[in-house]
């Protein structure tokens, strides 16, 4: 990786915490030392999940101080633009905030020089289409789930990838994540750790009625399709964790590889196998 | 078991199809001709669900036409009751139900000769308090679920068994299940099969945060209580998969063994595990 | 509980790690301090797991210096006699070795006050029959295994239940185990977590072939028994991990609940969830 | 695909049935009159497993009959050619013999117009490394399994991806699998099913001490090194449930994808979850 000339820095927060705040007023004096500029992005108010919130073009590089639920409302920000995202925690290791409080200034001069590097992570663009016509498009970093709005309610559906029928599932839910997501809600539903490098899309039926329904995993470059044939209402599908919506009995939600990748600057020090072992306590005995 | 001289039956119909009214009409012949009063329960509408159905004082054996639900739906009827069953389904077996239209008479014969078993079901008395008092008791066969109105929300609640601390779990839900209730929705949640004829409560969290949360068995003496310390709005309590009310953040819901036993009649030339192995599909290769 | 007044003490060690001979110098001191026998069970030299080694008629006391494998093994030793045995871990906490060495004398006061309490464990009966003749007869903690002898080898068996067929198993093997085993190996084949206070018995197949061959958890009452109708050579029982014997193509092992318990001392300050959490990692995140 | 002009058709015979042999007597009949030269592979005396069988150079086509068992062996014929293989079941269909009897020669007319398509298979290369030697390498079309010799014994190894360390694993084995093996063993350990068209290598422990240690799927390219640090005897390491050999306690097995694949000849009217489907009982209820 080459030099990476920053000239506008992005700072986005999740949960105002005063330690958040104070890495603010650092960054507007480390920037200042380098002439960058540094754009306050949903810092006063918490509008972390305001959905008017739109990225400033000029942006070249954004820093997200919070947990792993700020990085997925940041990876919505983001539209169809790849700007690097630099995630830090406060306390408690994320997937995708690795970096500490501590660690967050050398990372800003390492990744000047260039010594950091940046892992590109799949996306997937979920499609809701209504009577033929496509009536809204999101982006998941994790995963986008189906399921009913009222708790205690199995759905049906009919599953389709590249338009091979796969299976009708009785299930409370699925979902379809991204391998980034495999560690998310996914892993809790039964579905395996995929490697984040992977081109890969996973279907994973939540508590499914049919106990051989296991989690599928298919080609980055597959197209899955969802279809509620019995007209069902109350369906929801929510996007990430965060983005909920209203399905109609008879919407169609297709998922398919975004053109675009999440790029996500990892520390040096810090593998994802070691986030891995630290989230899953994977050490001891 | 000695002879059975019922004089009141009760017949209560599920969806109303015309098998089932066919039935009826049979039953009203069935019964004339052995001077035993029959009286219909939810038959003429469709009043399944409907919660102002009493069971007549006099009725001393339940015939329930339709399916596993209907059955749920007839152990809700039962109050402190404890009026032998007798399960009847239309095409698909059920745990419950496990007669099929074709042995119906037959079976009622065989039990006015005292030819038949009675399955003592452990039912759950599920006790809502709120500050203190006891807002509502219901009574489970299958399970009383605990999770959050709105799907993709986690919840988080300190489980405890006869006063000692278990666990504090995050989850999408948790299942306080009887052994009649282990092959239903608990086990789509990773649940084992527990024999019905047992006295047992199974606490089985559903798609867990931490993978760690294995189901738990405990004795069917044991008092299981579940606390919400943390103010969550939106939590939900479902009893049988039927009946839902609204938590509130401090609530407390405690689970023990009711007095009474749900009193499931058995055909002679089917054992619970042939109902399994049909069920899950366990014949074949 | 009353008074407890033990004139014989066995004690049993592992491992030979030098702390726990320290503790066996101590417990003579203890011992004669208060007039009561010390009698050392497989010390001097490592024979923790030889067969020829029998507990002394006259102890009332077992104190067993090592780890859970340990107290399996002194499990074995007891044969028909039921005797208290207060387990000792050597800085892991086990399930069955509760107490640390900090703990061990004061214990060992408190047990002579009658304070602490005992856990009456249940064993299994593992019944090895073999063309009609019953060949042996073993005592298992946790549980008796049956697998190939072969590694990657599916075996093929009949399970029944109280004379009832339950199911013809493939697998890899099949775990039958006591509650307390509950959280031993049947645990890592996917089994439930069984409070060991309860009486039941759990059927855990061992990587099935068919996905639905979920976990059976029976009464503790309940004569389980595993028929191989075909004739396959190469098979083993494994009682507790520990004792391996070869089977016959056409052998019957039966399970039942054996007229004995094993009976485990506890401490009053940890109870059995405590241990778990530990065990499993429950705490944290 | 272009038309396919086989002038020499292989063909490899299982378990010698008498349909299988009847089959044979048939393709000789279609061969001789298209000017096809048949020539038979384990044939005659049932050599399916007999390591000196050679594929012959010439052959352009293989015939398999069989199950998938036989499929496999006929994968380690293969050595490093691609040579296409058509594989025809016995009433049971098998994720790799999708063909029946009575779909052969349609079949085999079809692919002479070049109307079948075919499906190529990932392979692995398990390397076995002694003291920096290697001194064996094996192709897996399924899976490599390391396990204990014994039964009901743990091992412990430590997994590398691509030279990052992953975790120190205990368990019953370790599986490494490939696409087309994610339905056979590793399905029963709890893997996820991984469409065969992908490129990646599932790394399924067996029965892992910790609960969190789940299945892990990575990049085809990845290069899997599973290394065992305790010196213990007794280690196996199996190819596609077939070949089994010793394993010294500092050996190290590596796994990476193979240059050449397996080249599955795929019918028109059944796609692989058809196949799925029907295998795992998804239909019905």
């Amino acid at each position: 990786m080459s030099t990476f000339n920053f000239k506008t820095i992005g700072v986005f927060v999740g949960p105002q915490k005063p330690e958040a705040l104070a890495v603010v007023t650092d960054l507007h004096v480390w920037c200042q030392n380098r002439e960058i500029k540094l754009i306050e992005i949903g810092v006063e108010t918490n509008q972390a999940h305001d959905e008017s919130i739109e990225l400033p073009e000029e942006i070249d590089l954004l820093v997200v101080l919070g947990g792993d639920g700020t990085m997925l409302g940041a990876a919505r920000l983001m539209g169809n633009r790849q700007v690097p995202v630099l995630g830090v925690n406060f306390g408690w290791l994320g997937y995708l905030t690795e970096f500490t409080l501590g660690e967050l200034f050398l990372a800003l001069d390492k990744l000047s020089e260039g010594e950091l590097s940046i892992d590109r992570r799949m996306l997937l663009d979920i499609i809701l289409t209504r009577e033929g016509k496509v009536v809204a498009t999101h982006r998941a970093l994790n995963d986008a789930v189906i399921n009913h709005a009222a708790p205690v309610r199995m759905i049906e559906l009919e599953c389709y990838i590249d338009d091979m029928f796969v299976n009708r599932f009785r299930a409370d839910g699925m979902i379809i994540a991204t391998p980034t997501g495999s560690t998310a809600y996914s892993l809790s539903a039964g579905g395996p750790i995929v490697h984040p490098g992977m081109s890969a899309i996973m279907i994973t039926p939540i508590c499914p009625h049919m106990l051989s329904n296991r989690p599928v995993v298919v080609r980055g470059e597959s197209v899955v399709e969802l279809v509620f044939k019995r007209a069902i209402d109350g369906l929801m599908l929510t996007i990430d964790g965060q983005q909920g919506m209203n399905l109609m009995p008879h919407d169609r939600v297709t998922a398919k590889r975004s053109k675009v990748t999440f790029d996500l600057i990892r520390p040096t020090n810090r593998n994802y196998f070691e986030v891995l072992r630290t989230k899953l306590k994977w050490g001891g005995v």
